[in-house]
């Protein structure tokens, strides 16, 4: 059954990529209320493809935001139930004029799909849903099968947390597939063990009541623009160190063994200088570049805004200032802490010749997972078999808030990978996704689902 | 003859009022080149208001950017001739959500007229040319009378320099009219003799090669949104002087006669907070608030912008960011080695892990008047008859570089003042422009052109 399942997934790539396509040229801009009915339509899609797979309950459920899409398939109770883990909202394009193609008409180029929501994560998602196509098309599926696709997961997942404390018992499972993961290489697959948390926040800076002359004020009061420059500047010390108060209280240190183990993952840094284009790399002192960036925490300004921004010149003293500025959180942090901290760094660092606020955006839990249960196995295998190497073990720097979530509350552990590379330019202009990674995770997702039943 | 002027300028306020709505309401921002029609509309407009005063020779002269309206009126070549200086561009009208009427359809609220360009300032040379219809209605003018009207002010004068070159001859006169000056309060008149020079700079930090996952790539290279800021950050230090190598090398200390006369302006550091609307004043140590305003350089950033900037969040570490930043010069500081001073300050203090490049948009010189000129005496009486009280003698923090220009160039002195109040909202929403002190200087002006053939 597994065989002619596999046979299905290759004589159907065609079809299926049509499929992807139409799925992925729906705008779902979660962030941008003029989006909402594209994101409507969008969910209406996946219902449908969740009924065209004989899922026997599927809904599309409000939320007081944007939909999420489930769906449930139990052909044997005596079966274990794997609930699958995924998002169909995606990040916006701007800078839209860097783009080569447009973002929402996919285009393939050589090996790739050009797509915004292509790597991140709509082709994994959908990977799944033709791997359980396969199956279901030589019978009944050897594992129970529940979907949770969620449409709010680019602005921080905000209402999924109230809407899993409603629904514990219908999500009840026993292992969650999240699909929203990558791997290292087109070579190498990789499972995520381990997530960072996420706090987002918005800082305002006020100086003056209005926009002043520059010339007729500049040098008598202080300009927004340079106090919020001098408090961002302040947030990391000389060793690059985050310097919020308490930040660093909750920390759990790397233990030796993890050390040694991410120190074997198929990195250079010049490869890393490579795909990110940087003149150097930078970071806490102390810690390698794989460390930083998935074992320890950080803090980036994600934006900055304030005063003329247009071509030309304009003598402007301005109003005010603004910066988004997140932090990526490990365990133990607590994502809940970290708004008192900034807002206490502001109090001690704020000079009184402004004033200030602090608005929280969004925040997700960071977690760890067992490295040897029944369904890493599975994975394990299932990965092995198609990539024809072991998969490694890796930390992810991105949060998938919903991992931990479902860790707290459903109490089961996420076996997170899918068929991203980290040069999809995910969340950048020009999001690709290398089309034999999807190939070989349709397979992968329909083994490791035969693996489970074992 | 005086008297006979002084009663036609009021009994034609209304109609002098309808003609300066309408030249009010070209859209004349030079910095925008989708409004060059409405500037070289607007330029005719002057052309034809001059014809219309008598002026013998009158012309709208190319430049490389946006043209000069000339125009001349000798009826007696044994008199003195003077200059009159001014601009008709504007500068750019956003944020236009902050304006309470549209900035050029100007409306009368009270005493004062709003809409962008009124007080910066062609309120001012409006007046100027009321002056001159009220003379020229009773016969010959006492002076004769050369008119340079620039479109290209606001964007830093910068085909002026050039212009002026090329006419010298043209240009020959006793003195400058400058009527790009303001008054202190409506009470209290004022002639600027002191103005500090321009240098305006575009700064670009870049990172990584294209806009990363804050998420994935956070805590590995350095965010050029850090960059900038600990850049901006470090321009100023503890006690609020600039950085930038040799930036006070040639700044000419203030005289201790001068700085008595600046602290007997009727100035209080509680009035500059009123009018600012800033927590806090603030400022190079050691110097007063009027001292800081006039006589100190200073350096703002004018604008910054790097990132996601729109609604919502984002977990973008971007490829660059951007910071306009301008510095104010005094006596002796030579604007054309400020950006040299700024390179050097980026090769001493930027960071290996990211690329800079360094734009300059515009500069000017500063310089400083005589006090006892004849030209000069006689602003002092015409501002003293109309007003009661005698002008106080101020500098000027803001730029106006043709004075410096026209001083090195032609030779002679401006007399700089205008109707513009310190709180008429120059370069930011809502500027308007206060009419009684309008109408005093239709009067003003009159006055001084009979006082300079005395």
């Amino acid at each position: 059954m597994l065989d002619a399942a596999i046979e299905h997934l290759r004589a159907n790539r065609e079809q299926h990529l049509e499929q992807l396509k139409e799925f992925l040229s729906f705008p779902t801009i979660s962030t941008l209320s003029e989006n909402e009915p594209d994101i409507q339509r969008c969910a209406s899609w996946l219902a449908d493809a969740l009924r065209g797979l004989g899922f026997s309950r599927v809904e599309v459920m409000a939320t007081p935001g944007l939909p999420i899409v489930y769906g449930e398939r139990v052909d044997n109770p005596d079966n274990p139930t794997i609930l699958v883990y995924g998002h169909y909202d995606v990040q916006p394009v701007d800078p839209l004029d860097e783009w080569n193609t447009p973002p929402f008409e996919p285009t393939i180029v050589g090996d790739d799909i050009f797509a915004r929501g292509s790597s991140d994560m709509k082709g994994s998602i959908f990977a799944s849903l033709k791997a359980i196509e396969a199956i279901a098309a030589q019978g009944a599926l050897p594992v129970n099968v529940k979907y949770l696709i969620e449409g709010e997961e680019e602005v921080g997942s905000k209402n999924l947390s109230a809407f899993i404390d409603e629904h514990i018992e219908l999500l009840a499972c026993d292992l969650v597939l999240n699909c929203d993961g990558n791997i290292l290489t087109p070579e190498i697959p990789a499972i995520t063990y381990a997530l960072r948390g996420l706090a987002y926040f918005e800082v305002e800076v006020e100086g003056p009541s209005g926009d002043l002359h520059s010339g007729s004020f500049g040098g008598t009061v202080h300009n927004p623009i340079h106090a919020l420059c001098e408090l961002i500047a302040g947030m990391h010390d000389e060793d690059g160190r985050i310097t919020l108060p308490g930040f660093y209280d909750k920390v759990r240190p790397i233990a030796d063994e993890e050390r040694a183990a991410l120190a074997k993952l198929p990195h250079t840094d010049e490869d890393w200088l490579a795909l990110t284009g940087a003149p150097k790399l930078m970071g806490e002192k102390g810690y390698t570049t794989i460390e930083r960036a998935g074992a320890r925490p950080s803090l980036d300004a994600n934006g900055i805004v304030g005063g003329f921004i247009s071509e030309g010149s304009k003598t402007v003293l301005p109003a005010r200032a603004m910066a988004k500025i997140s932090m990526r959180l490990v365990p133990d942090q607590d994502e809940t802490e970290i708004l008192d901290q900034l807002r206490e760094y502001m109090r001690q660092n704020a000079p009184d010749t402004i004033k200030w606020k602090v608005r929280e955006h969004a925040h997700g839990t960071g977690s760890v997972m067992q490295r040897d249960s029944k369904g890493m196995q599975a994975m394990v295998k299932a990965l092995t078999e198609v990539f024809g190497v072991e998969p490694v073990f890796r930390r992810e720097g991105g949060s998938v808030p919903v991992v931990g979530e479902m860790q707290k509350k459903l109490g089961v552990d996420s076996i997170l990978t899918g068929c991203g590379l980290p040069d999809d330019n995910i969340h950048a202009p020009n999001e690709k996704m290398h089309l034999p990674n999807f190939y070989k995770f349709t397979e992968t997702y329909a083994r490791f689902m035969f693996g489970l039943s074992d």
